[in-house]
């Protein structure tokens, strides 16, 4: 029956900072071509712009209905793909966002909490996706860029009119192609972050209860 | 009159992880020969075991009777002096602490709010402690261990007991002495992390507004 | 007319340091199922064994009577494809090789001189290797393990003994799988290392006099 | 007895790459202060220029008639005292020198050879530095930049003008000043660098025999 199979939205973020590509995006278009046995996997992209991502997530939330929501975001930098614990209420652009928004120190939500934890399983997706042989971690901060931005987004939209979604977001490394110009910046080909990607949806979608395994950083 | 003298309280944490020394200690008790006009500086140390530093703390902050209270922990692979904007309210511990405690994903305040947000100007003490020739950058995360946990009770329990108090959390990198033996990693030496706290604590006391300068991260 | 075809040896070290597999032997033979129109390449595997590695690499040499040989090996924690500049003549093993060896500042060869160069085109191959969409870079120093043993070894054989033939090495990263156990360590998927490889292969033998462009190191 | 006493020359270079310090020439002007008993150290300034630098020491040498040489420069990105093994016959520059110059993959000596090992006591040194409670290791590369031209013209003078002199050279961290514009770049205080010089200047004075540990990379 149609109506019963999970139904999964990921998305993914147009190119930033002056990269002609984002890996976020180029892997999310690749889960297109995968078969999910059981769900529904419905791929979009969202606008590397403050508050119009989240607008935008909105509008992909009504129309779909997904039960799950991922949003993925390149981590230039990371060598792993890292699954986000948390979104906390801030904006601090270091660099302008595509419509050249750069704001310090505001709220993305006025009132809004401090922080939202993932609704996701983070320890058993970062579980699976290193038993898929692809290294893997929980990363205590997602940034203060749009990335950030949209976890929150997220979780205050779910927070506030989608109770029943479970959310989260996961950051990926660069692409081999984008470290050509990086010297000395870990990357990730498409293939293999496509591969924790999917891993990672049907983890989401299978584990309702977290699993107590470690994850944290001293400092 | 000293009645009116603003009044601070350091707190550092006592070695752990094997480290003979912790620096945050070691840099706090350097604070005690250095005359801070028109303040008070009072300095203590707090064991690095998960609630009994934040029963320490408590213990202090009533004794005390701090107007401003920073407590500096270590955060040894990091390179230079990080003023923390937010703690989590989660321990996910790699290690024990030095009761033999490694809680994983528990809350530090049952029914705490996700976060709290520094309570300090902290972009006004990196441009400062910046500013005195010491590489400073304001961090997103302290991680998830005892330095998370004591920066969290710290604001909860200013939001609690102590409403009238300004708080806020300080990593600092490992000495040289202890690099000898973590090939390759940063370290600084006590005197520029003394002479960084000392920045912080005028800083923390003379500026009630924080400045709005960049200080984010991109993830 | 078979004859003349240009003949490339390529070798792999079996795996070391606890490791289950070697990336370099693993991308190595991915070499043999592409085509390389003009040339022949042959592959092999050669111990991590310090003097033995060299042996093989001379019994090789001798029967199949290379006109270029690339020596390929893992550098753990290097997030790019490095073609070596310059191997030195010294053993100083930090961990024992796969026969139980160790030496410290032993001459490779006794009377040889301090340095050889790589005889291949470097600059040419990491511009050809970058422009296939892999990062990659000159490197300055083979280390002083068994790659530069067997660089040293390789350079010092066509010194000696094949005066025809041009040589150098190679150094890759680790594989994914490898990183689950080295969290932070960047890695490089098999394929992109064998497509790296392969351009490698294509411009060592057609690129007789190496390009001008910087690939230094300031330090 | 004057005449007996152990003469040591240490050189530091100007600011280069558009630093307005070089911490090396602010650490052996630091040396200046320190007495050696048994020993004079005569420090002097040479220019961050490819040939120049070279003949600027050959007249120090000519005039100071020292017993050791050690030349000392900076490598942004170190995060210890690392002292240098081996220096090669090429010049590769990134960037162009005080005098404008950029050559690439030009040798330092026509006809030199491709390399010369440092005639310190680089284990010892190592162990030496790191019993003062500062981090350092033996270093594979001096790069290609003027660092590793004026470490191989010091030893090239030495093998054909001055076979009596042993002489070598040691790469300094970044001062915590320049890392203020060198966000997440590891430092050192240019006390400790100093002192790390000192007890570098005595063990290259007492120990002729290097001892026998291990200091080498895999890669």
């Amino acid at each position: 029956m149609e109506g019963t199979r999970c139904k999964v939205l990921v998305t993914g973020f147009d190119p930033f900072g002056g990269e002609p590509v984002n890996p976020a995006l180029e892997a999310v278009k690749l889960l297109r071509g995968k078969s999910f046995e059981g769900m529904e996997v419905v791929t979009a992209e969202v606008p590397t712009v403050f508050h119009k991502s989240i607008a935008v997530l909105d509008g992909l939330m009504r129309d779909v209905q997904p039960d799950v929501v991922i949003c993925v975001g390149q981590a230039g930098g990371r060598a792993d793909i890292t699954v986000e614990r948390v979104a906390i209420n801030v904006d601090d652009a270091r660099i302008p966002d595509n419509d050249g928004n750069q704001p310090v120190d505001e709220p993305i939500v006025a009132d809004g909490p401090a922080a939202y934890w993932s609704s996701l399983p983070i320890k058993a997706m970062v579980q699976a996706i290193r038993a898929a042989g692809i290294p893997a971690s929980v990363s205590q901060t997602a940034g203060t860029f749009v990335c950030n931005h949209l976890f929150y987004g997220l979780m205050n939209l779910i927070a506030t009119k989608y109770p029943r979604v479970r959310g989260g977001f996961i950051h990926i490394p660069f692409l081999p192609e984008q470290t050509v110009r990086h010297a000395g910046q870990p990357s990730m080909s498409a293939m293999d972050i496509a591969k924790a990607l999917e891993v990672a949806v049907r983890t989401a979608v299978d584990v309702r209860q977290d699993i107590a395994v470690g994850g944290g950083q001293i400092s």
